[in-house]
């Protein structure tokens, strides 16, 4: 398993080789993700759970909300197993969690959830009804705070319908990424999602300003964390941003705020890590929705795939069933810049799904 | 793969398993190499750029200053391969590069690049020209502040021509050390490389002080190493001395400085470590070399060789076409500490050279 680079050079990533991660993942709930089909990431009836769960299953191997693993519909399980795997394989230095408006906490002890006193937002269709500036500076005070424990820090997220909420994001702020967004689908629904982001952007006025706009169709996820990034440029850290389009679409925030505020972003201390899926998907584009940016950005692909293995279910990602989340990607880079092999993946996360 | 003890206990290296490692890389240009056949390590007509190709390779992979990797003459590819195989398998917590006089500097960002504003020396035939007592007192600078970020530091070195300047410097030290001293060759040049010492050591003068001497003979990463080595008496910090001959030179000079100023060497954080293909080296004596010291010394090999492959490019080595350099000997002790098999480094290299 190697690390491809997608855009700049392969520095970041081999600066990061045999350092210790800090793996924060960011969750948070959008009541977007009750709209009738719109994702497939979770349990139908029981979508709100997903990121509390996957946040169970990546600090302590058990799915304590629920009794089972979440599964989509079509029976792929989430990319918090490939999560686990690493860090039972290599592990992370630590694992914080970022409440970011969840419906249900997480019912883990001792690892660091941190809270904020935010609520989950609302369904982007009436919209999301997000204080967003408030939200983002909470994310600015944070990534000013914010000491990891580890050498750098890999930022993953779990959030149910969360590129349905990313793409009405980028076209908020006026990039040209219709057809760049990934979805959990592999035969991605377009009419519903096209019918959601178009009901979304008609909520937008004219004289809204940017954080009115992203407060009516973002997510809390895409809005804290563009903050974060923000704030931690005073710091010396070094984010991995674990994710696909979702991370980008933070990225084109943090680009569209940095203009507005006539801010120059330090971008050697950030890059973007993603899986194979997500690089290979037909019907997004991770590197167009990153060559959208001003500042140039590191971003690679961990070079993992299920070909080892025969679980139909796990197969199901090669068909491009599921792509990214829970961190996966950066998670696939930290395996492989400590030597972990892919071998050593897919039978981890094969012995999960015995 | 274990670790052979060539001189002292094990417990220096046992007390290092497990623990994470440094890797600093002194790199330096002698023009001593553009001497006609004087030593293989390089491509002919680029020698000047193998310690920077070297330093590009163990720290992402790839060659950038030149299109291939530095192979000898003869096909020999730089045991960089070995070094940056260990570091895929069991990575060194940092790689930082010693600038000690580099013709071309290394094209890699994010790297620590430490910088003296130090020159290439002369070529000892003419005589060297550097600033011995200035260039050594960065090296005690540097050792006094040096902290690592690991818990110990692996020193290795690439310099062209570097054992015919480490035997220079032995013999103008006054040690009995002429037929000591090994060649990147298997058929080291002996007449090439008599007539070049002789001419160095024509190049003493009665009345040359020991500074003087190494200053017209040496190279600058004896001198400076010389230096770090006891700039970091004052500190906890222990160093393995990650090479062969040119090493020990380091060591023979540490010696005659710190007979000459009364100073005692606490050798307890010192040892060195080589590779097999050194220790059973008919052409030279590592082992006699360190006992030339007069003070005690821990000293290794690490029990690796090409055995278990069939590429003809890495078989020379087992044929003492090549035997040590980049760090080669100590990083092997490394990934010996650290479980890594000589089956996977094998299987490692082999994949730089499909």
């Amino acid at each position: 398993m190697t690390i491809k680079t997608i855009l700049g050079s392969s520095d970041f990533a081999e600066f990061l080789r045999g350092k210790r991660g800090t793996f924060l993942l960011a969750l948070s709930n959008t009541k977007t993700a009750n709209i009738e089909g719109i994702t497939q990431a979770g349990i139908p009836g029981m979508l709100h759970l997903t990121p509390t769960l996957d946040a169970e299953f990546v600090c302590t191997g058990e799915v304590r909300s629920l009794g089972t693993i979440a599964e989509t519909p079509k029976g792929v399980p989430t990319p918090a197993l490939i999560t686990r795997a690493v860090h039972l394989l290599n592990p992370f230095g630590d694992i914080e969690l970022l409440n970011l408006g969840l419906e249900v906490t997480p019912n883990v002890s001792y690892f660091t959830c941190h809270n904020f006193g935010i609520t989950p937002s609302g369904s982007i269709e009436e919209g999301a009804n997000i204080n967003a500036q408030e939200l983002f500076e909470k994310g600015v005070r944070f990534g000013q705070n914010y000491a990891p424990s580890g050498d750098y820090v890999i930022l993953g997220e779990s959030v149910p319908s969360g590129t349905t909420t990313a793409t009405a994001t980028a076209l908020a702020l006026g990039y040209d990424a219709m057809d760049k967004f990934s979805s959990s689908f592999r035969n991605a629904p377009k009419n519903i999602k096209s019918d959601v982001l178009q009901k979304a952007l008609n909520l937008l006025e004219t004289g809204d300003n940017l954080f009115e706009k992203v407060g009516k169709v973002g997510d809390n996820m895409l809005i804290f964390n563009a903050g974060f990034i923000m704030g931690s440029q005073s710091r010396d850290t070094k984010i991995i941003l674990a994710g696909g389009t979702q991370m980008a679409s933070v990225l084109l925030m943090v680009n569209s705020i940095a203009k507005h505020t006539a801010q120059s972003i330090d971008s050697t201390k950030i890059s973007l890590c993603t899986t194979k899926w997500v690089f290979e998907d037909p019907n997004s584009d991770i590197k167009g929705l990153l060559e959208m940016l001003d500042f140039p950005i590191s971003a690679y692909y961990a070079d993992f795939d299920f070909s080892l293995t025969s679980h139909p279910a796990l197969k199901l990602y090669d068909e491009g069933e599921a792509k990214e989340g829970v961190g996966a990607g950066g998670a696939l880079m930290y395996a492989s810049l400590n030597g972990v092999t892919k071998e050593e993946i897919t039978r981890k996360v094969e012995s999960f799904l015995q």
